[in-house]
C-alpha cells in the first residue's frame, strides 16, 4: 500500500494526492505513528484521533501562511510529519529530536507553541484580531479538545471572541477525554449533543450529500456545501435537543457535530467555514487512539505512554513503585484512618496516581478537570470546613494556581497541602513540562512551607507529616518517576518543620544536597573524599523554612558549602541558602548546582543533566575550584 | 429618622426589627455610608448597591453558622455594618481600622476573605462540599457580581457544582459593571435577560403577589413563594427570549431576574430558594451607587475612590500626574506614531489611566474583562502576528497570568510588554493588593526583562525603551499614585538594557535603591554624609538583568552594600544581588531595606514603611551596625 503513495515531504504533496488517496495516507500516517511511538513513546491516542482532521486541514488551509493552532499540542505529530518533518519523526521526544509538542523554533508551520491545555483559543484570538489590525486575509483555526473546555482561560477568550473579530474557526475535537475520562457540566452537555439520536441521521444525510458532491470540482463543491450546509450541520436553534447552543450565546456560530474521521465530509465543511463572515465552532467526534485496539481499550493509558509492544499494547513493567504511586498509596491509607482527608486532582487521575484514591474512596476524591484555579479554591473552600485537602498538580501546573496561593491560601492561612509531582526536569516532554520554577515562585510567600524527600521512605514521612500540619499551606515537591527504591518504613514518623537531617559530618565541604540531587551528593562525596577531603552531607528536607542552625553551623566550619537542587538556580534552593547565610552575617563562598538561567530543552534526565553540569563530575570540579585546588 | 431605629449590634439586631422597618434601616445604612467614605474614602458604589441584599441575606440567613461568600468582598460594608462592627465602619481602610474588603480573622461572621475577583463560586463550593461530607446543614451563599463572570475561574467552578453539591445558592448580583463597565458575551447575555420587556411585567406581578403575602406569617408565606415562585421567578426555559438559561446548561438551576433593591421580595425569595435541593443561582438586577446622585452619574469613579464632598462629589484634585497617567498618556502617543502597539487591560481602564488610550486610538485598546489569564495569552498572539501589546495590569493580578508568563511569553520569547501599576505597596487596600511580589515570581524565567523607575521622567524613557524592544518579554513595575514629581523630556531616550545609573559616587557605602525607594537612599546617604562616611548611590533600573559590572565595581571598593526595594526581602531584588555578588565571589557585606516576610497589613504608606523599617532611620541604623559602629 505504501509504495502507492509519494512521499510528503510538505503540504503541497498533500493538496497534489487525488482525493481518493486520502484515506490510504491517513492509514499510512497511523501505522507509522503505531510503530514509530511503540519505540520512542508519545501521544499515540491523541494523534490517532486527528489524524483526518490534520489531513483535511492541511488540505483546505495554506500554512504557514494560515494559522493552526493547536491547544496542549501534544495532538501535532500528523501536523508534524505533513509539514516537512516525516522523516524525523522517529526522532520524536528525543534528545536534539522533534519536540513533543509544537515549537515556534522547530518550523515555520509551528505558529504557536504549548504544552499546557486552554491556551490556544486565546492565542488563535490574538492572532485573528492582530491580522484585522494589519489588514490580512489569513485564516486562524483552533483545534481544542473537549477538555479544554473546562479551563477557565477558554471561557475568558470565548466571552471575547465576538466583540474582537469575525473571522475565527475554532474546532471542538470532542473525544470525551482530556487526559482521562472528562468530566463536569460541559462534558455532558457535548455528550447530550453528541448522542442525541439526530447525529445518527445526520451522519446517513450528509453521507449521502458527499456521495452525490464527490464527483464535482472544488469551486462547486463549495457552493453546494454552503447551499446544504443547513441540512448537513446544526446550527443554532437546530441542536439535536432543540434549544440553543452554549457557544451561541458566546456569539460563535456553532456547527456539528460532524464525524471527525470522515475526510471528504470535514474537507467540505472547512470549504465552507471558511467563507464565513463570523466566528464559528465546528464540533467533530472522533476516537482517540482510532484504528489501534489497544489505545481504544485503555485510552488513558495510551494518552501519552513510553515504549510499548505494538501487538499487545504492553508496555515494560517496573519492579518498583513511582513517586506518584507511593503518594497515592500513602494518602489513600491515610484516609482511611482520617476522614477529613479529600484528594482533588486536575484531570491526572492516571499521572498522579490518585486513581487508587478515587476507587477506594470515590466520594473523598474530586476531579475537577483541567482547572488548577479552581481546584486551589475548592481546596480553600474545603479547608475553611476542617476538611484536609490534598491538591495534587504537577509542578508546573500549579503555576496556574500562583495567584490563588498567594491570595486565597497564604494570607488566609489555610491548611492546603500542595502535593506537586514533577518537581524537577520531567525529561523528555522538554520545557512546556519541566517543574523546575515552583520554589522560586513559593519562596517569596509569607507562611509558606516547602519541602522535598530524597527517598521513598522519607517522603512518607513528609506526606504525614502534611496530614497533620493545621498551620498553614504547606507543599511539597517530589519528581517524576522512580525514586532510589527505598521501601517504606511501616509507620511513617511526624517529621519536625524545619529540621534538616544531617547525614554525615565533616570539616572540607558542606554538601546540601535537595531531594533527588541528593545521590549526586553522595557520589560526589565519595570522590571529594577520594582527595582527602573531610566532607559533611546534609539532608535540607525543608525548602522553607530552612534550617539555619543545622546550615550556619556547617557554613562556620567549612570551607565550602555547596548546594545542589533539581531546581533554576535563580531564585532557587541554593540562592535562598546564600540569602539567608548572607543575613546571618557568615561569608562562606557558596558553590550551587542546579539549571541554568535558560528553558531546558527535551531529553533524558541523565543526558541534560550531564549537558548542564548537575553532575557528579561538575560537583565535584566546581567544589575544587572554589577551594582553589 | 435614625431615633427610631435601635443600634443593630449583630444579625439578630436586625432579624427582631418588624419587616417594614428594613427599607428605613437600608437608608440608614445608605447615608452612614455616604458620610462616612466621604472622609475614610472606600468602595462607595459596590456597597450603595447591595444594601437591600445584604439585609435580606442577614434576615433569611444566620450566619456565622451559614456562611456567606462575597466575590472580592469590596462590597462587604454592610455585611460589617450588621453583624457587630457598625460602629467602626469610620475606621474603614485606617491603619488598625477595619479592614476595607473582608478577612476571616477579623470576624467569625466572615468565612473567607477576598480582593481578586473571581475565587467566590470556588471557595463556596468547597464549604458547600465540605458541609456535604460531614453531614452539616448549613446554607452557603455566594455573590458575585457579572463582572466576576467574565473570570475563567467561574466557568471552572461552574463546570463542577452540580457535580459536587446538591445545596449551593449563587446570587449574581448584575449591574453591569466591574469596576468599568463590563464588557464581552456574558455582559450582553446578561444583559440581554434583564432588558427585556418580561422583566417589567414581572416586577408588576411580583409586586401584587407581595401585597397579598405581607400580612401572611413566615412558614405560610414560604408556602405561598414556593407554590407561587414559578410566577414571579424565571426557572429555565421561562426566561424572557424564550430560551434556555447558559446557567441551566452548566446544572445550576436559574431564577430571575428580580429587583435587588426590594427587601421584602429579596426575603421571600432566599426563604423559598434555601428549601430547594439543587444548586441555584438567582439573577438581581442593583444600581451600582444607588441613593447618591454622584455616584449614580459616574460609577467607575464611585467604585472605589478616596475622600469626597458628599455634596458634590468632587475629590480633592492633584496637580501632579500619578504614574497611571504618565503611563497611559505615554503609551497613547507612542501608539499614534507606532500603528503597531496596541493596549490591553483587565477591566481597568480607569485605574490603569488606559481610558486615555480608549478615547484616543479606540481600534488598538482591548478591554478583555477581569481575564489575567487571557489577557496574557491574546497579548501572546498579538505579539506572533507583529503586534506590540502593552498588557497592563496590576502587580498583584498579574500573579493570574504566571503561568502564560511562562509558558506562552517567555519559553516562545514573545515580545509581550508586562506593565505592572501598584508594583510595592498598595497602602489602603491592604494585603490582597499590595504588588509585593512580582520580582520573586519573575525572576527565576529565564530571558524575562525587569526594570523599575526612580521617576516619571525615567519612567517614559523606560516605555520607550519597551516599546522598541522585539527580543522576547519585559515588564516593568512602578507605584501605586504619584512618583517623585519629575516632568518627562521632550523626547524620551532608549535606555541601554541592564546598564545602571550612578548618581553619585563613593567609599564606604554603595546604596542600591530601586525604584520609589531611591528617595528613602536620597535621604540616608545625606544622613550618612553627615557622619563622615563616603556614600555612593546607585539607581539600578535594571532588576534583570541586574547591571553586575557596576554593582561589582562598588561592591570591591566599599564596605557595605545596601540594597533598598519596595518588595518583599525574599527571593527579592536584594536577594538577587546577593545572588549574584555570590556567584562573582564578591563577599561584601550586603545589607537589605524591603518588606519582611510576612503579608504586610493595609495603612498608609508613611506609616507602614516607618512600622517594617523601610525608614531612612532604619536603613540609617543597619548600614552603621554593619559597619561595626
Amino acid at each position: 500500500m505504501d509504495t502507492e503513495l509519494p512521499a510528503i515531504t510538505c503540504p503541497a504533496d498533500l493538496k497534489a494526492l487525488p482525493l481518493e488517496k486520502l484515506p490510504e495516507l491517513a492509514e499510512k500516517i497511523r501505522q507509522t505513528l503505531i510503530q514509530t511511538l511503540s519505540q520512542t513513546g508519545g501521544h499515540l491516542g491523541p494523534n490517532l484521533g486527528v489524524v483526518e482532521l490534520t489531513i483535511a486541514l492541511h488540505r483546505v488551509f495554506d500554512t504557514p501562511k494560515d494559522r493552526f493552532v493547536f491547544d496542549v499540542a501534544h495532538q501535532g505529530y500528523v501536523h508534524k510529519m505533513l509539514t516537512g518533518r516525516w522523516d524525523r519523526i522517529h526522532t520524536i521526544r528525543q534528545h536534539d529530536g522533534l519536540n513533543g509538542f509544537l515549537l515556534r523554533t522547530e518550523s515555520e508551520h509551528d505558529c504557536y507553541g504549548a504544552g499546557h491545555a486552554g491556551t490556544a483559543l486565546s492565542a488563535a484570538l490574538g492572532m485573528a484580531t492582530g491580522r484585522d489590525l494589519a489588514g490580512g486575509d489569513e485564516n486562524v483555526v483552533c483545534v481544542a479538545g473537549d477538555a479544554a473546555f473546562t479551563c477557565g482561560p477558554v471561557f475568558e477568550a470565548m466571552n471575547n471572541v465576538a466583540a474582537h473579530t469575525k473571522r475565527l474557526i475554532v474546532v471542538l475535537n470532542d473525544n470525551e477525554w482530556s487526559i482521562d475520562r472528562n468530566v463536569g457540566a460541559i462534558a455532558k452537555y457535548f455528550n447530550s449533543i453528541a448522542t442525541h439520536p439526530a447525529y445518527a441521521n445526520l451522519h446517513q444525510k450528509a453521507g449521502k450529500l458527499l456521495e452525490f458532491m464527490l464527483g464535482e470540482d472544488a469551486r462547486r463543491i463549495v457552493k453546494k456545501v454552503e447551499d446544504h450546509a443547513k441540512n448537513i450541520l446544526l446550527p443554532q436553534s437546530q441542536t439535536p435537543s432543540n434549544r440553543s447552543s452554549l457557544f451561541d450565546e458566546f456569539g460563535i456560530r456553532y456547527y456539528g457535530p460532524i464525524d471527525g474521521h470522515n475526510i471528504p465530509l470535514l474537507i467540505q465543511t472547512f470549504e465552507f467555514l471558511k467563507t464565513q463572515d463570523e466566528p464559528v465552532i465546528l464540533h467533530i467526534i472522533t476516537e482517540k487512539g482510532r484504528g489501534y485496539t489497544p489505545a481504544l481499550n485503555d485510552p488513558g493509558k495510551f494518552h501519552g505512554l513510553g515504549k510499548y509492544s505494538v501487538e499487545t499494547g504492553e508496555t515494560p513493567s517496573s519492579d518498583k513503585p513511582t513517586y506518584s504511586q507511593v503518594f497515592a498509596r500513602s494518602v489513600t491509607d491515610f484516609a482511611k484512618a482520617d476522614p477529613k482527608i479529600v484528594a482533588i486532582t486536575g484531570a491526572m487521575p492516571g499521572g498522579t496516581g490518585l486513581s487508587v484514591f478515587k476507587k477506594e474512596i470515590p466520594e473523598r476524591y474530586f476531579d475537577v478537570g483541567i482547572a488548577e484555579e479552581h481546584a486551589a479554591l475548592f481546596a480553600c473552600g474545603l479547608a475553611t470546613r476542617g476538611q484536609k485537602p490534598f491538591l495534587t498538580i504537577y509542578s508546573t501546573f500549579m503555576q496556574r494556581a500562583f495567584d490563588m496561593i498567594v491570595h486565597d491560601m497564604a494570607i488566609q492561612n489555610l491548611p492546603v497541602r500542595l502535593c506537586m509531582d514533577r518537581g524537577g526536569l520531567s525529561g523528555d516532554d522538554g520545557p512546556t513540562h519541566h517543574g523546575l520554577f515552583d520554589i522560586a515562585y513559593l519562596r517569596g510567600i509569607p507562611g509558606l512551607v516547602h519541602m522535598q524527600p530524597r527517598n521513598e521512605d522519607e517522603f512518607v514521612d513528609m506526606l504525614w507529616t502534611m496530614a497533620g500540619y493545621e498551620a498553614g499551606p504547606i507543599a511539597i515537591r517530589y519528581p517524576r518517576g522512580n525514586g532510589p527504591g527505598v521501601t517504606p518504613k511501616d509507620k511513617p514518623v511526624r517529621l519536625e518543620i524545619g529540621k534538616a537531617e544531617v547525614v554525615a559530618d565533616g570539616n572540607d565541604v558542606a554538601l546540601v544536597a535537595l531531594g533527588d540531587m541528593f545521590p549526586v551528593a553522595e557520589e560526589a562525596k565519595k570522590e571529594l573524599e577520594a582527595k582527602g577531603l573531610s566532607v559533611a552531607l546534609i539532608n535540607p528536607r525543608w525548602i522553607k523554612p530552612l534550617d539555619m542552625d543545622c546550615i550556619s553551623t556547617f557554613a562556620r566550619k567549612v570551607k565550602v558549602i555547596c548546594t545542589l537542587e533539581d531546581h533554576v538556580l535563580r531564585n532557587g534552593f541554593g540562592a535562598g541558602v546564600i540569602e539567608e547565610l548572607s543575613d546571618a552575617g557568615i561569608r562562606t563562598p557558596v558553590v550551587r548546582i542546579g539549571w541554568p538561567d535558560q528553558f531546558i530543552e527535551h531529553g533524558t534526565p541523565s543526558v541534560l543533566r550531564k549537558k548542564h553540569g548537575l553532575s557528579v563530575e561538575n560537583t565535584v570540579a566546581k567544589i575544587m575550584a572554589a577551594l582553589g585546588q
